[in-house]
């Protein structure tokens, strides 16, 4: 939901570093172990040496865990929120928009970064970027797309996205490195609304 | 232009395993160090210590020597030619139809995922990687945009194939990661067409 030095939106005390801090390292292994469906609660607070009921007290549920324990710095349902917010035509656009707003600012760029880089090396890094990108990302894009293979369409959105990111900040290739955000919004989102549209 | 594995296009005999071996190890690291514009084969003569005559006998010229150093097993000029081989309008499908071709392949599938994660982890893979692309690829790609900007438009081109990739088979995301190849260039083929149009 949040990155971990943030509080939580309900207003939940964080709760001490180390015991926050141990809980998010468990559901890390439990979810690069088990897989997103299969990983617990309960095997989760059995990994931390912690009550089941304190994961659901600090983090709510296992979704919001989840997103916690992958440390992006964004809300995934903000970004959704951010969709949903135009008309179906202008989300392409507005995701763009979304994503690029985010990685342009480099203290949230930074995680973002290193989770990409840990997925390229490490299967248990890969495993949880695929599992958030098709648990939590995936399912907030795909209304947006109309027609069949929604699913798909949403993959290869996001993929874009990706592979921009990719040039603009890892590789820095100009002149796309120093492209204007509106430029490129201007440039990808009628073509991620080419997925958008089915 | 080929693996250092394959004979060279031109019959040229590819010289002891060693030397060559030195001289590649050599390239990556002038072009790494003082990137593809100011990286000279008499630099990267030295540095192997051998004769730059020597170079230019084994790999023929710079952008040559450049290609094998980095060692990704398809020939850039193939790809340039099969996109000229098609008419503007096919230009997009044609490109994704190449590139996934390739992928699609194990065997030549692992030095570009080795080179791609080493682009992630390291700045050296990561220059000759971004080098590679806008020194040699995007040149050959940008014949095929039409209207200003084409560089910018063929590295967009450029990343959205590197992102597919990325969740294809680095992430295995499904069902991306099984789509079969004609349904891959169907779903992509028009969006990067997008980018050629202008």
């Amino acid at each position: 939901m949040t990155a971990p030095h943030q509080r939580g939106r309900s207003g939940r005390r964080p709760g001490s570093p180390d015991t926050r801090s141990q809980i998010l390292e468990a559901a890390r292994t439990e979810f690069a172990e088990r897989g997103y469906e299969s990983g617990s609660m309960r095997g989760i607070a059995t990994r931390a040496g912690v009550n089941a009921a304190l994961l659901h007290h600090y983090f709510g549920n296992k979704e919001q865990l989840f997103v916690a324990a992958v440390e992006l710095p964004f809300d995934p349902d903000d970004v959704a929120a951010a969709m949903a917010s135009v008309p179906q035509e202008r989300r392409g656009e507005q995701l763009v928009r979304t994503f690029f707003g985010i990685w342009d600012e480099p203290s949230r760029r930074e995680p973002m970064l290193a989770l990409l880089r840990s997925a390229m090396a490490h299967e248990s890094a890969a495993a949880l970027l695929r599992q958030f990108g098709t648990r939590v990302m995936v399912p907030r894009v795909t209304p947006s797309v109309q027609g069949p293979d929604a699913e798909l369409h949403a993959e290869a959105a996001v993929s874009h996205l990706l592979g921009l990111a990719l040039l603009r900040y890892v590789l820095q290739v100009e002149p796309l490195a120093s492209t204007p955000l509106d430029e490129l919004v201007a440039l990808a989102g009628p073509v991620v609304q080419r997925y958008f549209d089915g």
